[in-house]
């Protein structure tokens, strides 16, 4: 099966790392094709970076679908777009900030995400609210990286997130930590192990959910809230984004 | 006071309504100034419309941060983007969905809202519970009225809208109704009358609570969710939205 | 428009100071008049006084009603009476409790609430509860300040609730702060610059949104929760309260 | 012991049959003393009734206290003043409403009330909200029956309220009967046979509740929300309402 | 009446503790009958010993209701097999857990429970959550007590749970103590006493529950959740558990 | 891999038909071994017979644990004793109701359960609430069919089950529906086809879940709620069951 995992934002080494993180957990029959946005935003870091990222996000989500992919993951720990792709696409869609919070929920009574900026915080809780998880988590907590310095190996981005693990198992009992951000994929490892808890990289886990669906034969429902686009125009710079079904407008 | 109300669809005609609703409880010395956005869909009906909206959105509340808005209303239910437009502005933001919510809350014990389609109620409720007022909402109803029938004189929308409100008083014991979008902003006085109930229309109520908060010099805080965006790069076709503080990219 | 203000203590220095905050954002053509309580409690503090303060509050809301207001504002923190004070009037009414609450979810993610003594909390917490609005409150703090001496120029007051003011941005990441009493009216300007984040006071707040739903034309719901007072006989020291309708008992 | 049941309507007949079901479930060594308000409405009917029984009910809740009352009840099914009545009373207090939800929670999965008018609902839906007890109440329904109508032999309250109860234990698959009033007590046994399912009556369960709280030595906490009143002064018709420490005002 | 009191873990002199509690507030008519499991763990700490101490418990219901019990008491906080209790048998049950939590509601604004061991943490939050009672709890607090340490009068359990609880009335604000275990009910008077709020012992507090509800003649209503057992083949080891009504397996 | 999948009830028949369905699901690589309970009920129906299910379903985990299982699936839709198997088990484990509530939350806004006896609504409602996801779910409807006539094939029970899917779809807007018991496993997709909605089968789900946290190397967390069973003496027809770590009691 091939699984399109897009980044919503436009930082290729990041992209990379997560198609790596994604390949390592990946079954043997299933493929990986990762995209990186084409426009907006080189990290997404709070509310307008989100916004600015759906175009981009979209557009790489309706190539794929084009190109026959069998599921979509979102690899932005906000879950940016997801609902809007899931409207788009006929094949299933995951975030991994849901991916993470599931999976975790699993695993654990009570878990703490461990994201990067204080700003980003209200919108991992707005989240958890509306998937109902926020009656699992403990905490959410930011360890004061910006996104892009966990691209930068002589930054101590490691250790910050680490300390703020360290606090949560601590001061929140958290049974298990969600890293909070797509860029921390390759450090789930290791900072399981120097704490003594699982840690759950959403990358890893959205691969696994969308393999599973796509292995039971679900996808989205388009029976109300992800009804297809209705057929419109759209205007400006977006106007190719109109939905399918209605004239291109000139 | 000047007050910036912008419709993030692209149809001219709807914000003319929705600026002659504004107009019509705005203070004597209040301006309303009326935007339409320059690109994307005509009008906005589920998550798909909702995401590439914000782009048009937000270079509206941009354009009019910098021509010295005092508070910017965002005119469509959905309160599409109005998280990302408090990052972005200096002034206060309001979207018509969460007016209209906390005036009903005012005068209500239990309110209905009387939307357009069946897949906006998700992006409803959504709200609803972020804001903590599905408390007070009894039910979130569709009418089945596309939102531009609502700009066709010839279309027994209203006749709809009608019927769904009788059929929240009477089965949802609803005290109030709020109306589910900006087009049907003309319609709220002579439905109040018909069903005995108050019909609230949040364009007018947004209005009021923006006057109010600029009255009283309360403007989003910049101190945890709604920080102001960090200056990054943005790539291709939305590559201007950058953030200042940051040389454009070329 | 003339907007009735009642002081449901006894404390006529605490209405001055009330009713100057309320004009000082009233809009030019809006009259505030500003009632004192003519029986109970000097000052409100936990569930007796609470208790205590209704029927003063009631009979000013009753008199105001006939002199012609358009609008009530019940200027304690607890939101004492208005219920009931939706069910006596025509005209709507607002608590200034909620609408410090409904204002800062507007202006912030997340807010706290700096109160006077810890007993009222409950009362608060539960006000908050019912109006959905906890889930946006990140704190309610007492500052151990009783009522009556933020009416004694040499009191600490102050320096006690702005020290908890900084507790709560920096313990609770409050991105706003409510000011939890009517006697605290005065202080909301000076305290904002002083800690950089927004501070609202429910004296100011309450008059705008009074404006705003008379500017549009909305008044309590008559028709479930608030329906008017049955006519019935009161007997007792109380027995000019019974409702209009049915001959006084004598 | 020494149970003090107040009635905070000022209606005698009614005070008398809820006695009589107290005195019916009271264990030997228990005394019910009965009281009725001396002020404020003939029946409790909405939120203004609710506000206008408080200094009555206060009135005789301190008396009872002088008298050496070794816990309270207040018999309405609103739970009005109960809070207050713990704020000054030594002894246990404890609501009729608070009293039916508890006891149903023990012996159903999901309950009903069944009230008397619909102005009712909201109120008890705050209760139940206030207590967490609405997770456990699958629906709160009113019968349209006035208080009073209960006093009266040629009504036929009895049959609206249960028609109501069938169509709970339909409609809503209650499990177990809440009767939201005071003056139903006299009817749970026989609706309980009519319908096959338990129907409590929250004047007996009251009872059992304040012998038990008795019988194991608890009474209110004073730690927080239900501190005794601060002394001060009052004015007016409740001046000797002043709690009690500070010299009354004269 | 005959009150069935089971101690679901098998260590007798827990049983005769619990029994002396219980009897201390039993009223005179009432006869409390202990019984202790005849098979399953010594000490029910955490899910596992939760699960195994299910048949000895429902076995030890089945022989009482055939003896025939007025009521049934399951003195473990876990309130371990109430549900299944309930629909085993025709008299009332009631868990210790839930009887603090409903008792505590009546007396306290906020209560927090202390128990034994941090495991038992989240099966306590589940019942209060299932019981809607969480609302009202602020803290559940583990003493890092192990429940036959209780038995051992040369531990220094006592202090560890004191120790806990002036951490609980100083951090959590709460104005009542739960005893989060049975074995702790022999405490509750000496550290009430202590830390100068109320303490409230399960195992006390449900013998006046369930003494209340046969004296105002309720029992589990057999309508939905609790219907009796369906008659059918049990197997192995468990074949007697066979509900009655089949032909017991051979 | 291997995956143990345990049905806790005692019917052969139906171990299976669901060791069918999921080893039509599972991974080339992975092993599926089915056991059946040999201990307690042929079927569960509510609380009763969870409870007696329990000590069948560990001793086959306690078992597949010895032999090696790298993931346990507990085949019963009220996840009967997922927790204990959790504290238990060194592997992961997966009740097949959150497995189906989990991936209908990913692909549907609201989904509704469709299962078995009205009697054990109560248990999945409460499943639900602790696992958040009755956030997601607007119903859960029984379709009056018994757990073993789903083995037998004269039955009508399909047909009762699609009418209450039609149901669910109709009346609350279901945009998913989740199959209520591991009995109904072989009819997903004919149903889905039927209804045009996805309809999701716990047993497939729990495969793929199950395959997911062993492929992305996740283990139930040992730091709180699931830490292992502490040794301790058990007695009577339960003694084999007593945790490791102690010297078998004699």
């Amino acid at each position: 099966m091939r699984i399109h995992l897009v980044n919503p934002n436009t930082t290729r080494s990041m992209t990379d790392k997560i198609a790596a993180a994604a390949r390592a957990v990946a079954g043997a029959q299933t493929e990986i094709r990762a995209a990186t946005s084409a426009m907006g935003p080189a990290s997404i870091e709070g509310y307008y970076d989100d916004a600015l990222a759906l175009p981009g996000l979209l557009a790489a989500v309706a190539q794929a679908e084009a190109e026959g992919a069998d599921a979509h993951i979102v690899a932005c720990f906000d879950d940016t777009g997801v609902d809007a792709a899931r409207a788009l696409a006929r094949a299933p869609v995951i975030g991994i900030g849901e991916a993470g919070f599931h999976l975790a929920s699993l695993i654990a009574h009570r878990f703490a995400v461990v994201t990067t900026l204080s700003r980003s915080i209200a919108v991992i809780e707005g989240n958890l609210q509306r998937y109902g998880l926020d009656r699992r988590c403990c905490a959410v907590r930011a360890s004061d990286v910006a996104v892009l310095e966990l691209e930068d190996p002589r930054s101590d981005a490691r250790a910050r997130i680490s300390a703020e693990i360290g606090r949560a198992v601590r001061e929140d009992r958290a049974e298990a930590i969600v890293l909070g951000c797509a860029g921390m994929a390759d450090l789930a490892r290791a900072l399981a192990l120097e704490h003594g808890v699982p840690v759950v990289d959403g990358v890893a886990g959205a691969v696994t959910l969308a393999e599973g669906l796509v292995r039971v034969g679900l996808a989205t429902s388009k029976a109300g809230a992800y009804a297809p686009p209705r057929p419109k125009g759209y205007v400006g710079r977006l106007a190719d984004f109109a939905p399918p079904g209605l004239p291109k407008p000139d």
